[in-house]
């Protein structure tokens, strides 16, 4: 049975992570400048990271996201029933990423200084601005051995380093704080409270044909369920699979 | 001996007519969905091809331009020492074009009435903003066996068959009349007269490292080569390949 997968933040913070997430992903995937369009993608994943870093302070929010998680790991400590080497491995864990994090340098500061990217960036998002004559340089630049590309990518890429494995390690333990449990939503409709949730995880079944509309905070959310052919709220029951994660 | 190919438009019109090429390109390359992150560059070359639909009257501009390209090829007929046969062959795929091209419905006006289009393309722009928590009917949509994509993606760019072929045929003919010819930037600096030029086609040795910035009008421009590495004009001489279209 085929499902949806999908994920809702349920505050400000977390909704920026997972975008920031998602381009990082979209960096990885298109950095392999596979076809002649990924360096699309792969460009604007990279200003779009930019746009983010130069809105909010991620580094020291993550700083400080990592550091409850740490907290909250330290409280089972020597704690009966808590396997304890398990735990040991993730405060290690939590340890490393946090310094490499403090040690990193300010995130995007040396994509901000390549004189490359920055000539580039300006002309990127016109509709269409990716031609030849808007971006003589990246058509240059797209013209060089595969191997030039992909050093210059990796080096772009590695300046992010810190904040790829702070984030993904963040999401990782957040993720698994929520179990899947099947709900049902009466008439296309299901709400519940939560404590302090940061993320909603589903699994919806395709054969519903309908994908979810969330609302909510950290506390209480509701989900509707949309019919995609219609756009219209979905009457009939829907059972889905929910994780609820803290 | 790898070269560098570059194109650049004389005008304003010309400039949007490669753009446009450059999109519909990517719309064919895109919809293929080969990989999970194609579907980004297909739907953004849609939207910017509808915000260029909404900017500029293309259709009627390229109907004149086919008209005017008519008129150029009916003076050859008759004329000794042209090809009749090639020259009737030309005038019928124009004919052709011209009558598809003035029955066709305004650009993109299907693409703006579909509600999923119009839907997702609000918040696509946004920078990470192509997660499904922002874009839960596309996420959906991600979903739908390939056939059912593949088949919406037919349709919508079926609606943009006439202007695709109208456009290719403009700056196929466009082109055609530009012929190859080494020409040497001195001190990396050229520049010429043109008549009533719409297309400049240039063939750049990569081994120089550099990149052009051209300026100029249809009857004057003038090309400043850039060295990639250093981001300043390029002092020595390049000997490069110069097609000027009419």
């Amino acid at each position: 049975m085929t499902t949806h997968y999908f994920e809702h933040p349920l505050n400000e913070k977390t909704r920026i992570y997972l975008r920031v997430e998602a381009l990082l992903h979209q960096l990885d995937v298109s950095g392999q400048f596979s076809d002649d369009l990924q360096h699309l993608n792969f460009f604007r994943a990279l200003f779009d990271l930019l746009e983010i870093f130069e809105q909010i302070q991620l580094k020291s929010e993550l700083a400080k996201d990592i550091e409850k998680q740490r907290q909250t790991y330290r409280n089972w400590l020597n704690v009966d029933g808590v396997d304890q080497n398990t735990l040991q491995d993730i405060l290690q864990e939590v340890d490393q990423v946090h310094s490499q994090l403090m040690a990193a340098e300010r995130f995007g500061q040396r994509l901000k200084e390549d004189r490359f990217l920055s000539a580039i960036r300006q002309r990127f998002n016109l509709p269409g601005g990716a031609c030849c004559f808007d971006l003589p340089a990246l058509h240059h630049w797209l013209h060089l051995p595969s191997e030039e590309k992909q050093a210059d990518a990796s080096n772009w890429m590695e300046s992010l380093g810190a904040l790829s494995n702070a984030l993904q390690l963040w999401l990782k333990l957040t993720r698994e704080t929520g179990h899947f449990i099947t709900q049902q939503a009466h008439n296309g409709f299901y709400q519940s409270d939560a404590e302090e949730a940061n993320i909603l995880r589903l699994n919806i079944p395709m054969q519903y044909g309908v994908y979810p509309m969330i609302s909510g905070h950290k506390n209480r959310f509701a989900i509707k369920f949309i019919e995609f052919k219609s756009g219209q709220a979905f009457a009939g029951n829907v059972a889905f699979e929910l994780a609820v994660c803290c």
